[in-house]
């Protein structure tokens, strides 16, 4: 079995951004060298996260108006997190709807996605340094 | 190592609909001759969800109530993804709360799960042929 | 190829309650002796939920009240599921927010993670014994 490991930077100069990651979390693949097996793709931090979704920025927008709806970033005095002096609570249940990490499968040494597949990072809390971990484990 | 890898596919005459899928996973796990791993079922589509949960009509019901309530499917202006034509931005939300993959333990040749686990394929946005994809990984 | 299982027991006396399982899952990695592969670990309960998150007290009581306000515990009678004699039919709707399942890279013998990720079990229907499988596969 082989194994292969990499961390993906991100700084966004704003606060909520979603990334496109498709084409870096294939280079990975191709670098591993794995044409038959799993790969992992997640967050590493607990305001952020890796899902699969269409690259339609319509439906971006509609995202980041539905989650406000769900976990509104402000009043931060709503939430009980922020009393530590942070103001980034609602970025913890935001990444908690959109998910930590995606599973894929890797066939014929490409990632093994239907047609409207991309991969996504979803930042919640930047302005500055964080990291996405891919993980691949096959033959 | 071995792999294995099979598509599921689906036609829905409803826009959403539940279909347990857990009898046709449970043929594939057998069909791969693996015995210890991992099994991924994942949603190829990003309108549909592939999740665990009861298989009791009740819940079902009240998981459509639910998810109408947080992501209505009308009025369809209410998304900005519908002014590309589509009137399916609802089942993307839909789907981002139910998830678009299970990953499930293989133990003994069979799928590791607790006493009500099963797997379901839910389509938010149906009314044509849609696929899920088993893929396993082990010995 | 290597694999491991485990089952991780819990009977909490609440009805809702999280309980930071970092520490037994690390044990668990160790007595595989797996150093480079994948790690998934899920509630075995339809109604419980395994996640990452912080270790935060005040984010907890945003998590509970959210989760209240997104899918309430009463009336009973507001759901189907209950129709059944059960009472439980908002766990079930609160463990799909926040997910069944986590798959986590081992990496050099480690659960491969960002600065402040740490594995929960999340209870939403207690008062009796219920399961999480840990399951490893690597070399």
């Amino acid at each position: 079995m082989k194994s292969y490991r990499k961390e993906l930077w991100f700084n966004s100069p704003k606060r909520r951004e979603f990334f496109n990651i498709t084409g870096d979390v294939e280079r990975c693949l191709e670098e591993s060298g794995i044409k038959e097996g799993i790969l992992l793709c997640n967050a590493m931090h607990i305001t952020a996260s890796v899902f699969i979704n269409d690259d339609e920025r319509g439906l971006h927008n509609d995202f980041e108006k539905w989650l406000e709806g769900l976990a509104p970033e402000k009043p931060y005095s709503k939430y009980k997190h922020n009393d530590t002096g942070e103001d980034n609570a609602d970025a913890h249940l935001k990444r908690t709807i959109m998910g930590r990490e995606v599973v894929v499968a890797v066939t014929d040494g490409e990632l093994d996605f239907g047609p409207w597949e991309q991969i996504f990072y979803g930042e919640f809390d930047g302005k500055r340094r964080k990291r996405v971990l891919v993980k691949i484990i096959g033959d």
